[in-house]
């Protein structure tokens, strides 16, 4: 599957936290910690764990930009 | 300003295209590209341009994981 | 690539409208309609037209529910 | 109340699945299941339950599209 | 139509800006004013004119926090 | 930090709901309250408490219209 999404980032997942029902999952992208809130039933299906490679997917209507 | 955000990505604006009310700006993170979708007023405000500067804000919960 | 998103709908195209950067697509899923608003250049890379086969993916925390 | 939002799907909740603070809804649209992810609050508001008629509603900008 | 929202703030119209597919709605809620982006189509459909009154509706998962 | 999302009130931190992973902070803004949806780690992280001045923060990509 392709997806419209503009940013699909290439990482590492380092870390996954489950919740009641939502997941924490941080992947590292060439050293940049990426986290993402997603749903324990994607994670599971996905079977993501530390150590596998995944992509933090957003789009681009979700990014803003800052400053210092 | 501290925000809530967990994705605070810092980078250097690569490009910045503005159409009618929306611009896209694009950000280079660590060798890695991302593009946000913000309002041509917010370029302005923050004097976006390539070479400046800038950080790639996204919310965790608007991140998604995919794998291949 | 399979994504963490959980909607993902299939459809068909049934109207892509362009503006200055963003389009919007109309996506015929099951009979409902369903619009996304996405960049122009990912309307081309995906190569989106009327009749084209899609899926409208929706990340469900995206999703509010409302009743009459 | 009208909204704006371009994606007002009618269909019957399946099921309500809470957590500590954030529910899962499942909605049955034309025999497509869209989920959602809103607060236990709004379930509670809403009287949300499965067999109950509702609307899932999507911003246009929240959607994106994808092919195989 | 009652929505899940958590946020649904009453106010005045004081502003619309249409682009070519997209617009920019500010409305004054208690003397803040909040910007709305949203389509065009939307902007027509709900009659939205400076002076009208109308809520602006925000998915509590939508709202970042901030600090000084 | 400076920041592209066009909505930024100003308001005090009423209330903070924990839960396993998620967050609800309620913001009272001129009278307003507006919830957000963050991360337990964010709430930490910032220091958020009932009494403390913050800002809700949504991009206004993010912000939909109703109307009676």
């Amino acid at each position: 599957m392709r997806i419209s999404a503009r940013n699909q980032l290439k990482g590492t997942v380092v870390a996954v936290e489950k919740g009641a029902t939502t997941a924490h999952v941080r992947i590292d992208v060439g050293g940049t910690i990426v986290t993402a809130s997603i749903t324990n039933q994607a994670v599971d299906e996905l079977g993501l764990a530390a150590g596998k490679e995944a992509y933090a997917v957003v789009k681009a209507s979700d990014v803003m930009v800052a400053v210092d």
